[in-house]
């Protein structure tokens, strides 16, 4: 199967307790195409950037594996920059600049070899860019998962739910779904976000692990401990990525698949958060990703006797 | 082996979204005593209450099988009454009001029956009393459990010192953790609340679950989702008696055995947030508490084919 991603492919500039960084390689997109390669999975991105883009970053992605056919360069426009500074316990962070450049008339292409891809992520981006991707597709995915965040809520309510009405899987963090929903119990807002469309929601809590709503199932999951966590950035998509990717690899779309999907990610995004930007995850091994899998069933495993 | 715990028996007024109640029933050592009751586990209370204590209250738990024997009554004294107000997320409260009365001069007194109690929880309360329990005991147990709170760190920093580098195993929740150690990261905590003393440290973090440190190695689990959280009031206390009983039960205290008494704790306290103060954990049934740990078996059981 083939997974057809769309986000930004961006600059960002860090500012973390830990350091800063200038402008440095960022974007949804971006993470969600490092991800699907550590897991061997054919990904073809879609996204825009400008002329100010670096060869060596497109090469970087290139030689991973990573099919970019579907990043168009504006020539004469600037890519997309953002940049933020993290707090002291980096759960929370100040955005110091956010400038959309070409993403503001960004009118997403895809290229003709991914527009039959089985199973497309909707990486967060402005909902009607989404909508656009898959619109443009061959026919519907057999799989659309939609990341997305409070920005858009805030800015493009309606849009944004018609996203939602038209996805199998929606991953929000724990705020997030509790905005969407109106509901501040969890699995009450994954009963009204499931019933908004989604088959399947996914909850995130960030160093609290994640949580999984299917149909009444629930399946949790706690982050690994980190001595450390340097930063954050890029955390959220590097799990869609590799949740996405695992389950186009396996080819099924159950309960069951959903929860490997679910670890694949969290490990995944565990690499991502030990160094700046997409630093870690470009390193990453298919080694050191079983080892980090192994890691959180060691985590998680018990038996009971009574 | 027989369990010896010891805390308050007391009164609770609480208040929650959800409604309010009169002085009801509560107290540390009630919902340990209660909790191991439904682990049917030899349990020996140590506490004081006051002449206005109502009998009734005393024959409900004899009639559960908890020894009270260690529970003193100061007949012209009135029992300690803590009185507080949950805000809208029942994830923080208000103290409306902490009357210590027969707890002010609580001289521990341990029945003959249970001092040689192999496994001693000290459950939360003045450092100095649960000093004066670990003196009075026949011989050191063979586990010592620790249940503290920031109060105690706020007041009584030296003596708590002393207590912790005496036990086994202590449970406190995340931010008492960071309080205690200095440390922001959990991992990091724990290590140095380890070399404080105990050889098994947990971190409980309300409804995103509890961690288990012990020599290097961690486990992890989440708490249970549920719809309705009713009163939090007890759940710790709740916690550390289901953790308690089955290790007593067991009688093994390994890291193996403790993450499964981690899974019991968990259960317990998950019944007594679903109604008003003892009220809910006073009915549990066996049956129902097998259920709830196969609940968390399912939430948290998954495969990764790689």
């Amino acid at each position: 199967m083939k997974l057809l991603a769309v986000g930004t492919v961006a600059f960002d500039a860090i500012e973390t307790p830990f350091g800063k960084t200038d402008k440095i390689l960022g974007g949804a997109a971006t993470y969600i195409g490092l991800a699907a390669s550590v897991m061997k999975t054919d990904v073809s991105l879609v996204s825009v950037i400008g002329g100010d883009f670096p060869q060596h970053y497109l090469d970087m992605m290139t030689s991973k594996g990573i099919n970019i056919d579907g990043v168009e360069m504006i020539k004469d426009g600037k890519t997309f920059f953002w940049s933020g500074k993290y707090h002291n316990d980096l759960n929370s962070r100040d955005t110091l600049a956010t400038e959309l450049n070409v993403l503001e008339n960004f009118d997403p292409k895809i290229p003709e070899s991914a527009k039959d891809a089985e199973v497309l992520l909707l990486g967060n981006l402005h909902p009607a860019v989404q909508l656009a991707v898959l619109d443009r597709m061959e026919k519907r995915p057999q799989l659309v998962i939609l990341d997305t965040m409070n920005f858009w809520m805030d800015l493009t309510w309606d849009l944004l739910l018609e996203v939602i009405a038209k996805t199998d899987v929606i991953t929000i963090n724990d705020e997030e779904a509790r905005q969407l929903s109106g509901e501040y119990s969890l699995v009450k807002a994954a009963q009204k976000i499931h019933e908004m469309g989604p088959e399947f929601v996914i909850i995130k809590k960030g160093e609290h692990g994640a949580l999984l709503f299917n149909d009444g199932k629930i399946f949790a999951i706690p982050a690994l401990p980190l001595e450390e966590v340097f930063d954050p950035t890029g955390a959220g998509d590097t799990f869609a990525g590799g949740f996405a990717a695992y389950l186009t690899k396996n080819q099924e779309f159950t309960f069951e698949e959903m929860k490997s999907a679910l670890i694949v990610g969290s490990a995944m995004a565990s690499f991502t958060v030990e160094k700046f930007g997409t630093q870690r995850l470009e390193e990453v091994t298919e080694a050191e990703m079983i080892g980090r899998i192994k890691q959180f069933k060691e985590l998680t495993t018990f038996e009971v006797k009574l």
